[in-house]
C-alpha cells in the first residue's frame, strides 16, 4: 500500500483508452494518486521530461521515477503493490495473459480505429475485417469467463477495456456493427460485466463528451473526403 | 532446472532473429530442448495447431503447452527457469527492461527492415531516419554497461540481437550505414560484445547463408521495381 508520503501521479488524457488502463489498475490497488491532465496540442514540460522517447500518454510517475506504456506501467503496478493480483500467479498463465493483452494491441486497437477513421473504402473495409477476425479470437477465448481472468478482472480485461466502452462509441459514430450481440455474445457478454464493474465504472471517462469529441473528429474526416 | 521427463521444444526459423531471442534464453539458463525447423512456406502441423493465432514462428512448447511473442516466451523462461536471471529483480528495473524491448520491436525492427527491403526510395529514407532516429535513442541508453543488462546479459540485448547480428547483414546488403563505430560507437562495441558472448555465439545461426538467403530476396525486389 502507498504511504502518505509516496509520489504516484499519472498524465494522461480523459479520451484515452491506454491512460484508461492505469487508472483501473490504481483502483483495483486501492492506489491514491495525482492525476494530471494533459494537453496533446500543447504538451507540457512534465511529459516531455518523463517520455521524451515517445512523448505520449500514460505517463506513470512514482517517487520521480517515471515509466511508459500502458501494459508495462500496469504490470509495474503489479508488482509494486500486491493485493489485488492483476497478473495470475503461474508462469504458463501470466504468459497466456501477457499474449491476449498484446493481441488486442496489435491487431484489436488499430483496426478498430481505421475501420472507423478511414477516408479510404476500401481501407475501411480491410481493417472491418482484421477487426472482427481479431474479435472472434477473444470471443472464442472468453468462453464461459466472466472475465479473462477469470472471476475478477486481470490484464486482458484491463487492456480490452478498449473493445467494452470505446469500440461500442466509434462504431456508432462510423455506422459500422463491430462488437454486437448478435455477432460475439459472449464478448458483448463481458463487455457489460467490464463496464460496469466498480473499479472499472470509476475509471471510464464520462461518455457523452468523447462521444462528442469523436464525433467531430469523424465529421472533419468525412468532410475532408 | 528442467527435468529429464520434460519436454521442452522450440518451433523456429533458423533466420530468425525472434527464434534466436529463444535460443539465446534458453542457452543462458542451461535448458536442454528439442529444436524443429520449420519451412514457412509449407507450415506443419505442429506449427499451426500450437498458433492457431498468428501462425508464425517462434513457438514454445513446455510439457504440451505452447507459448508464442518472443519476448512473452523470454520472460515465461526466466520465470520457470530461476538460474542466470534475464530481468532485473526491482520492478522499476523490470519497466524499464521491458519498455526497451517494447521500443526496439516497435521502432527499430520494422524500420531497420523497411530501409533496406522497400522498392519506394521515399519510403526507404523516410525507414532510415527513423531507423536512425531509434539507434540513437539506444546509443544513449547503454552509456559505458557492458550490456543493456549491466555486466550480464538481459532482456533489452536478448531482445537487440536483431541490431547486432541481422542489422549489419541487411546494410551490407543495401549499402546503408545504420549501425557503424563512427555513428554509434557506443552500440558498436556493445554489439560487438553480444555477438561474441558464448550463449549469443552459439544461438546465432551462420553468417553466410542467411546473408545469401536475404541478398537473393533484396535482388528479387530490385528486379521487381
Amino acid at each position: 500500500m502507498a504511504s502518505s508520503e509516496e509520489e504516484v501521479a499519472l498524465l494522461g488524457v480523459s479520451g484515452s483508452p491506454f491512460a484508461c488502463r492505469v487508472k483501473i489498475a490504481l483502483k483495483l490497488k486501492g492506489v491514491e494518486y495525482k492525476y494530471l491532465e494533459e494537453n496533446l496540442a500543447n504538451k507540457s514540460d512534465l511529459l516531455l521530461k518523463y517520455n521524451p522517447v515517445h512523448k505520449k500518454v500514460p505517463v506513470f510517475v512514482h517517487n520521480g521515477k517515471s515509466i511508459s506504456e500502458s501494459l508495462i506501467i500496469v504490470e509495474y503496478i503489479d508488482e509494486t503493490w500486491n493485493q489485488n493480483p492483476i497478473l495470475p500467479s503461474h508462469p504458463y498463465q501470466r504468459a497466456l495473459a501477457r499474449f491476449w493483452s498484446k493481441f488486442i494491441d496489435d491487431k484489436v486497437v488499430g483496426a478498430a480505429w481505421k475501420a472507423v477513421f478511414t477516408v479510404d473504402e476500401k481501407e475501411r473495409e480491410t481493417n472491418t475485417e482484421e477487426a472482427m477476425k481479431a474479435l472472434q479470437f477473444l470471443e472464442n477465448e472468453i468462453k464461459d469467463k466472466k472475465f479473462f481472468g477469470g472471476e475478477e478482472i486481470g490484464l486482458v480485461d484491463i487492456a480490452a477495456v478498449f473493445i467494452a466502452f470505446w469500440i461500442p462509441i466509434v462504431q456508432e459514430i462510423g455506422d459500422l456493427d463491430l462488437l454486437t450481440s448478435q455477432k460475439f455474445p459472449k464478448l458483448y457478454n463481458w463487455s457489460q460485466e467490464l463496464v460496469n464493474h466498480p473499479a472499472v465504472k470509476e475509471s471510464l471517462p464520462p461518455r457523452d463528451p468523447i462521444f462528442a469529441y469523436f464525433k467531430v473528429r469523424y465529421e472533419n474526416l468525412s468532410a475532408s473526403k
